[in-house]
Formats: structure tokens, C-alpha cells, sequence
């Protein structure tokens, strides 16, 4: 009777995909695919992450990816990740979740791409909001920060677009990984004194992670700028780049200091968020962050500085990931076609 | 008696060179050339420019590419240059300018990177040095601005490494072109409020330089983010996609707000470097700023903001361009050996 459900979470530089089957996540997939430097190859990279999971016959969709610039417009983007899916199954039914909560068949998508678009937190909001009434989710991708109240069993949030949710604090364009060094830091203070930092793709919110030993080599999954390796020296190199110097000309602690520059800006960037969510809500804000992602540690250290407090939503992830909200999400939907 | 001199200005984004004939210029070309991505053609296009200048058998070198994420450290990217000229010129004699103000041979260089590394600066500031004796140079390039001032008719720059002088004011990483918006922009005061940004590479400094008119479409010469074109519409895209929206989803005026945002905030981080760079230097400050380079507009507007008298330092540009100072120094030099 429970047959499997596919999740998936399309964006501009990662695909995910998670089953669901008896109302429990039972398989995920994620794959780094930078969109971006070639959109034709989406419809096998689907295909070929369905067949991992099994397949299935039903597919809920959320996706970010249409904000990639190898699009004109949010409308071509959602239109093309729609060809792919199109594309890639046939046979299946595909039913792409909007940021009003309601599912839309690929038609009606495409007629309102707006509805669609990053609609990604909102299937994690959903999710949640039935299992916990009363929370602040903090989650920490690899590229941005999703921060959505929920109020009485409610979504709370306040905006629904992504230039919306910019502005509302509940969306905060900083990650675990992919955040460029230069977006994050006007100027470092280094052994010798503050010093500008170099406006150029040098370096990533990663190289500082790994330096500071807050993830392990392996979860550096998306690729460094200047497309080399994640050895200490090699990422010593990208974060010495910053300030357009070579290891070798920096003081004893520089590095580290740069890094850790990179995480307290990061940290204080949610946190404001997090206290612009909590003001705007009032004496209804939730006492409790749940926090998720890649970097649920700056989660933790960000809703801290905010006076939350903090669990972590859950162990496995499960929920805190959009695909996997997605597909729950579709379970639970009466059945029938588009 | 006064055969042509070449003077080279490598840099990581462009080429350029030119040839100076009885002390004067006599022609330049300029080549974008994104090093990253391909420095094995570097003696090619080298070679390419030299032929359209006629060529010269003596050469004056300086560079910033060795600061490019193609080498792993300045000393394999200074030797990867010098191997480019080489190659590219086998008879020629090659004198390569250092931060200190004198040429070495090739093979001093190489022995010596650092002092190699990053000396354009240093060739406009000696040459200029001999023509102003009181002024701050303040020189608005396509991705950096240096301030460099001349007191006495000496050069009174303190820092002589890139890392030195982005912590001295020297040195601002941010420029008319290639500057991306995310390194210049935390947020964005919209028509309906304060808005965060993306921190991703949507947009640079000529979209918003070309949005509100500072340079025709013809100076974008860059690449832009997205690899498409320079047309309004092209403009307008990448501009709103820094908020993460199309442009149907902003408010009238408010890719003038993103574009002008842009504007200011470089205005003011140049108009701050040069209050650094004068406090230093207290009573023996100059009070004239003479500006040049591709944003010489930007760098007016930065020199009155810091209550300089302004002028432009020559109509045609040829004592700012390195590549040209570096001729002129090297047509001085008495010739001989490497």
C-alpha cells in the first residue's frame, strides 16, 4: 500500500534527493552538480540519482536552482528544471510544492513560477510545524542560512520570495561551505594590524571551516576556487590569498585568525537575522532553536548569541532537509493526478 | 640612437603594453586575458601584443599575475611569468621593476620574488615621483585602487608588499570593472526597506558603474558573471539577482538603489584609505590628488570626499598606466647587461 515517494531539492549547485517509504525516510542521495556550467546534463543527473534510490512513481519537488544565472529569469529556470524532471521521467507523477504550502502539477508551476521558487525552506517549514508547534528552525546549508519561526502549529514566516525573506531576516545568504571569504570580511585583524581584504574569489566559508577543524576534509564537497585540493597547505594557500599574500609572509596565527574572522562574521550575520525574526514576532517568538545543516554548529553558536535555546532538530538530519520534507510532505497527500 | 623600449603590466585579468620611443609613448595595446584559465597561452598573447607594437629588444616588466590562483605561491607565479617572456621573446633583454624602485635581470627575480611581486604600483609612483613632487596618486583600476603618495618628490608609500599595503591604505581591492558586488554590499536599502544580499558572484562593480551611466557598454570589458551580454536588460538581471529577484519582483528605483549602493560603498572605502594614507604622513601630507585609471571618476569623487584638491594626472593616462611608467624608467636606465 505504501509506495515509495521520491523528495527531491534542486539547486544551483547541489541535487538531493530522499526516499520516503512507510512515512519514514528510507534512502537519500545528494550530489554536488554545478548547474550552472551546464543545464543540459540535468535530466541524466536525475535519472541517474532516481536509479540509486529505486525510483518511484511519485516525486515531490522543491527547487533553488532557478536562481542560477544560466537562466534569463526565475521563469525560465523553473521552467527548464521542469523539462528536465519532464525529461528524465516520463512516466512519473511530479508535483512541485509552492511557498503558499499547497502542491502544483508542472503546468501550474510553470504558469506561476513565483510560487515555486526557493520554495525549498517552506517544505521544511511544513514539515516541522506539525511536529514542533512552538520553535525557531535555524538551518545552516552549504550556501545559505533558512531561519523560519513557527508559532502555534503555524509557519510564522513573513516573507515568501527570497528578496522578501533578505529582507525579513528569514533568509541570510551564508553557509558552511560556498560563502566567498570576501563577501563575508571587509577587513581582518592580523598579527601586524586591521587589514583590507582582497575583493576576488580567493577563498570560501570551507577553507575556513576545515581550517579551524569544524568539518573534516570530506565534508569540503564543493569545489575550492582555485580548483586544487583540501590539504592543510593547499587551503593555507586560498586562505593566505585573502590578503594577497603567501603563507610564508604571514605571522605565526594569521591564518587562523583570518579564519576565525570568517566564522564570527558568519555568526554574527545569523544572529542579527535570528533577533530580527524574534523582535518582528514579538512576545509570540519562540523560546527554542532547532538548529540543522551543514553548519549546525554555527547554528548552535548563532542562536546562542541570540538567547535561544538550542536542540538539534535531528540527529539524522531527516526533517532539516527539504527533500526529505518534500517527500513526507507528498506521503501524506491524498493521491491523484495533475 | 633611441630605439623603443616595451613596458609590460601583467596582470591576472589583462595584459597590457607599451612601447615608448624618444620618452615618449608612442602606442599601447591592452588584452584581456583571464590568466586563471588558461597561463600556458600567456607567450602567445604576449608575443601577439609585441607584434602589434612593432616590437622592441629591450623590455621593462612588472606584474600582479603572479598573485593569480593558477600558481600555488607568488614564487612559481613570478617564475611561470618570466618563463612566458622567455618563450615569448628569446633574443630580447628583459629587466623586470621591483618594490624598491630598480630593475633586476630575470634571474634576479627569480631568486627574489617577493620583490618582484606586485611592483606596478612602484613603476607609476617613480615615474611619477620625478613629474610631481607633492601628490597622492590615487588610481582607479579595473579590480584595485592605489594611493600612493609623493612628498618631496620621493615616493612616501610604507608598504611595499601587497599585504603590507592593503593594511596601510595603499592598496584598495576594489575597482571601475571586476569588483563583485557581494564583496562591496552587505545589504541594500530598498523602496520598501533594508534588504540582504547575495553572497554569491551575481553582479560586479560595471553593472552597477554602466546601470547608472559611468561607462558605456564599450569600457565593460570584462566578462560579466554570467557570461552574457552588457544590454540593459542584461545589466538589470544580474543587478537584481544580488537580492535574489528578477527584475518584475523590485520596485521602481531600485536597481538604481542596488546600482548607486555599489557606487558609494567604493567611494567610500577609497575615500577612507586616503584619509589613512594622510593621516600618516600628517603636516608633509600633500593636498592635491592627481586621479587616473579606468574609474577616475570614482577616484574624484573619493579625493573630495577626503577634502583633497583634485586633478587629473594627464588627459591621455600615460604616466598611470605601469606599463607605460616602466618604459619611461627603463628608457632612462643606462643600457647593458642582464
Amino acid at each position: 500500500v505504501s509506495a515509495p515517494v521520491l523528495g527531491w531539492d534542486v539547486g544551483g549547485a547541489n541535487l538531493k534527493a530522499v526516499q520516503v517509504r512507510g512515512g519514514e525516510p528510507a534512502g537519500t542521495v545528494e550530489d554536488p552538480f554545478p548547474l550552472w556550467r551546464e543545464p543540459q546534463r540535468l535530466p541524466e543527473r536525475l535519472a541517474a540519482i532516481a536509479a540509486r534510490l529505486g525510483g518511484a512513481r511519485r516525486m515531490g519537488v522543491t527547487m533553488t536552482a532557478e536562481l542560477a544565472d544560466c537562466f534569463a529569469s526565475k521563469r525560465e529556470g523553473v521552467a527548464s528544471v521542469l523539462d528536465a524532471f519532464g525529461r528524465a521521467f516520463p512516466g512519473a507523477e511530479v508535483r512541485v510544492f509552492g511557498v503558499d504550502g499547497r502542491f502544483r502539477s508542472p503546468a501550474e508551476a510553470r504558469r506561476d513560477p513565483h510560487a515555486v521558487a526557493a520554495a525549498n525552506w517552506a517544505a521544511t517549514a511544513h514539515a516541522l510545524a506539525a511536529r514542533h508547534p512552538d520553535a525557531l528552525l535555524v538551518d545552516v546549508g552549504s550556501t545559505t542560512t533558512d531561519v523560519i519561526p513557527v508559532v502555534g502549529g503555524r509557519v510564522a514566516a513573513a516573507g515568501l520570495t527570497d528578496p522578501a525573506r533578505l529582507r525579513t531576516g528569514e533568509l541570510v545568504y551564508t553557509g558552511a561551505l560556498r560563502t566567498p571569504v570576501c563577501a563575508t570580511l571587509r577587513r581582518v585583524r592580523l598579527a601586524n594590524g586591521w587589514t583590507r581584504v582582497a575583493a576576488e574569489h580567493f577563498a570560501i566559508a570551507a577553507d575556513a571551516h576545515l581550517w579551524l577543524g569544524r568539518i573534516p576534509p570530506a565534508e569540503y564537497t564543493c569545489e575550492p576556487p582555485d580548483g586544487r585540493g583540501t590539504s592543510r597547505a593547499e587551503v593555507a594557500a586560498r586562505l593566505a590569498r585573502v590578503v594577497c599574500a603567501d603563507p610564508e609572509m604571514l605571522a605565526p596565527g594569521d591564518l587562523t585568525r583570518i579564519a576565525r574572522a570568517v566564522w564570527s562574521a558568519q555568526c554574527r550575520q545569523i544572529t542579527a537575522a535570528i533577533r530580527q525574526v524574534l523582535r518582528r514576532l514579538g512576545p509570540a517568538a519562540p523560546r527554542l532553536a532547532l538548529v540543522a545543516g551543514r553548519g549546525g554548529e554555527l547554528a548552535r553558536e548563532a542562536a546562542h548569541g541570540a538567547g535561544l535555546e538550542v536542540l538539534p532538530l535531528d540527529p539524522e538530519g531527516a526533517l532539516a532537509a527539504p527533500a526529505a520534507a518534500v517527500a513526507l510532505l507528498l506521503a501524506e497527500e491524498p493521491q491523484g493526478g495533475a
